[in-house]
């Protein structure tokens, strides 16, 4: 029931006209990169995976829509929905992959009726995940070995926001999260040790810290700012000591409000000056991406950084323009191909049935290729050289689950590892073209008066 | 688990120095109003009932937690844990209330441990559907009574991403949504007939019309711009005849891009010359705040609109900054009340019990004033021709729901009543104040040194 009441429409429409069961392709991309980025981090197949296993209505549903008066729906076709499991074929890009503008991220043949009634989940799972583990990435190539802590939940769009961003920021490179379910749904590590309240919950910050050190010594990040991260430092230097005395040391202390180069400086500074050389810094407080790359520029002395409502909503760009398009649609024994056209270039689709070769040197990438799997890539476009694999493979064959899912911490290493080459062959000019026969049947199709 | 480990390391600290069961008295406010508007529109009360109502741990979440090393808690501790159920006061004001910065929406007066486990849920349940609801509120204030349907499901942050906004949009004045879940859920009205694809996989528009309006003549809401617009209103019109000749009606066209004023007034008026006065110009495709205001101060001849990511991800604001303040901790048999320092003093807390009295005259709101609850207002700030009333009501009376939520739309037809009083209201140069007695208190608070 995810999806939007058009698509029960259109379905309806389709199964009266007897098309329903026509087979039809459909490609999901995003029509540009991210804001400010230059690659998409492909995230959310898992969600997909789990979604189409168990997708199928329930009775409460059929009632449901049986209730509605527009559109009227039939009984028979009710018990054809109530019948209906997911029965098409998936390619898609791993979790991890990244992609570029206009490379489909995802590929279904399926009966016309299920492709469109999957439109709206397929969007809704991919779309804000991608967009996250995108950002996570660039976070993490900024920041270099830094810990990254993701720290969003409770400003994130509703639980399933948080929870998908808690899980997109670890795919994307983030070494942990505060999100509990996030931990315990992905065995992502989960941190955290004390906020402003358990400070004001004492007579006095002193006293706070020292409670915090009495009751788990061996996990001491200390929140330097309640009242003045100047006093706050001092405050964190005693509790340090009395913690080196019981044979245990001050894990860190965190800034969270205020100038953070110049404070981490003379909190580094202060610290060193005591001993603690092994102390980390941590920071948060309203981070941004431009934020931490600032910070970074002026070697702020920041060991770690906890982001959050920047990373959790995605904020500079809180939904990526990933859409769906119709690729090809079977007429008799022949597939028709379709494109959608636009005033506005950027919006006429590409036709057929779509892969991408990427194609490699040396660990380092090439180029891309967009082409149309009836076409193969031409053969000018070979070079006997090079190596090359397709980015989409196969997820589901008729329905049936044929990938196996790596572990989540091997998708996040292949994610890391992913961003480096792409890092490395940015210098070897590395782009995206759509193949010759491909652009060929697009401009074709463009000419053709179809309305 | 929805929440951040730190609360559970927090509770874990109280816990173990027997300061868990300390009653403390907590505010949820925004800091400041949303971004493009001088009023919140307070969502999410209905899910927190939810939330509280089923508040425990499970055996499952034990086990989480027991499998943790940092922190590293007791058998005994969760034991505790495991036990433990909602047993607190919450006061709110009612879903659908209009409030301003500052004013808490909720006060929750529990156990200190539980004050802080919910801490995440709860902004996080009220934070982001208080944003989408302010921002429906506003775009229903834009329109009239322009029919107005919430399209965003799709681009959404996730599932309850965008069930949360589809709820929210309609209880901010939205009088329909596209998401099914969302109508099925929470009984809202759904909306919606074809998109591109439809058009797409038959041979011509003009066939993918004639289609459509043969399964479902009675809801016929033709998509105008999968080729050309200016062609796509011939197809209509040809498809609306017929429709007529057989008794029907052609409901609606759907422009989706291109310049919606002009399309809109040469659409308008190629049906009117054809004598479909009553079908309905419906607008969509990336509609924002500003576009909305923009095409109805050009008087665009646009009947209803569809708003997508743009209402469903609150774009420009995709997180109001909601937050969470200790006001008061008993000891012994006081309260001792706190606040929350900082530089930037917008960000020092109100200390206390806090209460907001709104001062009404002939249906026009006269001021707000924030008070303490155990000083009330101040005997200077009183007229006696004045009506007034209390802001926060009783919800959960120790853990016990006493509140009897009135129906959705109910909900709906009281936001929009005080969407209609306060802007009544602001000539009357309707303000919120703080109480003399309560600054005086904040005063005395911000002077003593405690650290």
């Amino acid at each position: 029931m995810l999806t939007d009441l058009y698509q029960f429409s259109m379905s309806y429409g389709y199964w009266r006209q007897g098309m329903h069961e026509k087979e039809a392709i459909f490609h999901l991309f995003f029509r540009r990169n991210p804001l400010h980025g230059d690659y998409v981090v492909a995230s959310g197949l898992s969600e997909v995976i789990d979604f189409l296993n168990t997708f199928q209505f329930t009775d409460d549903d059929i009632d449901y829509l049986k209730s509605l008066k527009t559109p009227c729906f039939s009984a028979d076709f009710l018990a054809y929905l109530k019948m209906l499991r997911f029965t098409g074929d998936i390619h898609a890009v791993p979790e991890g992959s990244v992609v570029f503008a206009n490379e489909p991220l995802l590929r279904i043949k399926a009966p016309l009726m299920l492709c469109q009634l999957l439109e709206t989940p397929l969007i809704n799972l991919l779309n804000f995940s991608s967009g996250v583990a995108s950002l996570a990435s660039r976070i993490r190539t900024l920041v270099g070995n830094d810990m990254l802590s993701e720290f969003g939940l409770r400003r994130a769009q509703g639980p399933n926001g948080g929870l998908t961003a808690s899980y997109a920021a670890y795919l994307g490179g983030f070494d942990a999260t505060s999100n509990v379910l996030a931990g315990q749904r992905f065995q992502i590590p989960v941190v955290g040790t004390m906020s402003h309240s358990w400070v004001m919950a004492f007579d006095s910050e002193l006293a706070a810290f020292e409670a915090y050190a009495s009751v788990m010594p061996d996990n001491v990040v200390l929140l330097l700012d309640t009242y003045d991260t100047n006093i706050g430092i001092e405050h964190a230097i005693t509790v340090g000591k009395s913690l080196k005395e019981r044979g245990y040391q001050l894990k860190g202390v965190r800034l969270d409000s205020g100038e953070l180069a110049s404070l981490a400086r003379s909190v580094r500074e202060k610290l060193n000056r005591a001993g603690f050389y092994d102390t980390k810094i941590m920071a948060s407080g309203d981070l941004t991406e431009n934020r931490i790359e600032e910070l970074k520029s002026v070697e702020a002395p920041i060991d770690g950084w906890g982001v959050g409502t920047y990373l959790s909503t995605n904020y500079d760009q809180p939904s990526l323009d990933m859409v769906y398009k119709l690729g090809a649609i079977r007429k008799n024994e022949h597939w028709e191909y379709k494109l959608k056209r636009s005033d506005n270039h950027i919006k006429t689709s590409d036709p057929g049935i779509l892969q991408v070769k990427r194609f490699c040197c040396d660990k380092k990438w090439l180029r891309d290729v967009i082409y149309h799997e009836d076409f193969g890539v031409t053969q000018s476009e070979l070079n006997s050289a090079e190596k090359s694999h397709d980015l989409l493979v196969p997820i589901f064959k008729e329905g049936k689950l044929v990938y196996s899912q790596p572990t989540l911490s091997d998708r996040r290493n292949y994610c890391l590892e992913q961003v480096k080459q792409f890092h490395a062959s940015k210098s070897m000019n590395y782009s995206v073209k759509r193949d010759p026969q491909l652009m060929a049947l697009k401009q074709k199709l463009m000419e053709e008066s179809v309305w």
